[in-house]
């Protein structure tokens, strides 16, 4: 199923993004004016094969997990606030459901692998693939077996998302640890010392900052994960809830839809999903700029500038709203306006 | 009026803003986390005088009007353009009705001065000042009265709005011409020479630009606007919409509410009322950088430091209608999240 999808990601209709431009540059405006909207606008033309692109149904998909690195004291929170924090968002008490609600996306919360067991609850997916993730210090984060189940169930959830009516996903992260791993990922892929990439986290103090270099380092050492495979580096320096982020990327672009990312995280898993299948980078838009250190390298890498930096380092997807409504604005804009044409508006003189 | 005006205009409750700091600081998410909405909704507190301040009631209002300087060929498109703009924004078919729509706020359409008569309309204010600004090249764009009547018919547009019910207004313009007034206005009030203020507005050719150049720098050298006047330099530079806006600006401010300014023109405008009063800089948010060459100029001296920058150069109020929706989501996220000790989160390791 993971090769079907990835045979599945086609690049985009340039019909229907040449039809986008060419309405763009009679709406009444001046060509080019606003800017960053056009470029979405034509963008996910291209990407839903239609020159006129509605964005009706907006999830966020925020996947949970836990890491054995939190053990190395990393983090400035203790471990049980990834289960603290799955239940915040299940009762609407996250900045998530606040920024969710503000601009009409849908919330799906995915248990990936938290240390923890929760109750059944009707927003809450189970695919647990194990109580956290082992510690990379002394060996891989997870058995290649465990980061291709994560893959492939962050696969099905997005599926079964599109079947209810998906034209966009949000990707949201929560998991004590995963600016960590994620800078881990980062380090591996661009080739750049962790100290470039990894940064402050939720706030974590000068010697806790100190450690997770440190650990970044160990645990590449240890690993040695191979740069050019995505799933192996996934599995040895990764996350269940990264690689399920993972999966969803790839799901949306298969079945052309839209992946909004959120920050750090989310990019890492961008990241995995470019090496494993290059097409995918097409689908990609980046909300915003986070303020972990090296975020700006790693959307070097994928070739994204994000639409904004409103200096958030949170996760959840929080940025990933925000851009969603963007990018609705963006084909609002492109359906909604009269050409010069329609509104008997002159044009520029030439 | 306008005497009252300013002196109704108060410094932004330290209490309120006290109190929306210490919830901020107690929400589920690491301090300061999610940057600019943060600081936002501190500042929505100050000037709403209440802690949990609520956006309900968005207002764009859209101040038209045109300029003698048009005959100057400083512009890529027909002074016509302003009128027919104009219509489409009462027909819905521009940008910043389908961005107005997007966020939800309502429009309000003003006629300050355009060179056309409309027929009436009852989305349309009509305070047309004169029938266009005289040009600037030969004299003041218009007399020290008329720049009065223009401040006097924004303060009570927008006052008639707050009636209504108005919590936030953006400001928005249409005025062929008016990137050059703007630019000269600029030019007076931060001393810099017009080339590194002025752009390509529109779209305007080289020649047009060089044009355009030397028309601020005669306009200025013929009128001599004094740089600490902000009325003088609106009647010798200015434009009936700049000055409707300042009005709007100064009105909003006096009734402690929230000013999110677009892009150019606007940041003109507010220019023009800060020098009037300049404790209504801190009822201002800066919506967006425009792509306009000088804006960030403008900004500094203003001390403003945009919400996001997407590249747009349109104007119409299209950058604030998408400023808005972010203050919104500032206040939805101090008003409806919970704090640690609600959802049972662990707080941070010391």
């Amino acid at each position: 199923m993971l090769k079907q999808t990835i045979g599945n990601i086609k690049p985009l209709d340039q019909t229907a993004m040449n039809a986008a431009r060419d309405r763009q540059n009679n709406l009444t405006k001046p060509v080019g004016s606003l800017g960053r909207l056009e470029e979405i606008s034509i963008q996910l033309a291209g990407i839903f094969r239609d020159p006129m692109p509605k964005i009706k149904d907006k999830v966020i998909v925020i996947m949970a997990g836990d890491h054995g690195i939190a053990a190395a004291g990393v983090s400035a929170y203790p471990q049980e606030v990834t289960s603290q924090m799955v239940l915040n968002f299940l009762n609407e008490g996250a900045a998530i459901n606040a920024l969710a609600g503000h601009v009409e996306a849908r919330i799906l919360v995915v248990d990936m692998g938290v240390a923890f067991e929760f109750e059944p609850h009707p927003d809450l997916v189970s695919n647990k693939i194990a109580l956290g993730t082992q510690n990379m210090l002394e060996g891989p984060a997870m058995t290649l077996e465990q980061a291709e189940a994560a893959v492939m169930a962050g696969l099905e959830v997005v599926t079964a998302e599109i079947e209810k009516g998906l034209d966009i996903v949000g990707t949201g992260d929560m998991g004590i640890g995963n600016t960590t791993t994620s800078a881990a990922i980062a380090a591996v892929l661009t080739g750049e010392p962790p100290e470039k990439i990894a940064g402050r986290g939720t706030g974590v103090d000068d010697e806790g900052f100190a450690r997770k270099i440190s650990a970044i380092e160990t645990a590449i050492n240890v690993n040695k994960p191979d740069p050019k495979a995505g799933l192996d580096i996934l599995a040895k320096v990764g996350g269940f809830e990264i690689g399920g982020l993972t999966g969803v990327i790839l799901g949306a672009a298969a079945h052309n839809k839209a992946v909004m990312l959120d920050g750090f995280i989310s990019t890492a898993a961008a990241m995995i999903a470019v090496s494993i299948a290059p097409e995918v980078k097409s689908y990609l838009i980046s909300a915003h700029r986070s303020q972990e250190f090296g975020h700006q390298l790693m959307l070097d890498w994928l070739g994204l500038d994000p639409l904004v930096d409103l200096n958030f380092r949170l996760g959840e997807g929080t940025g990933a709203a925000l851009g969603i409504s963007i990018a609705e604005a963006a084909c609002k804009v492109l359906s909604e306006m009269t050409t010069f044409a329609e509104a008997g508006v002159s044009e520029k003189e030439e």
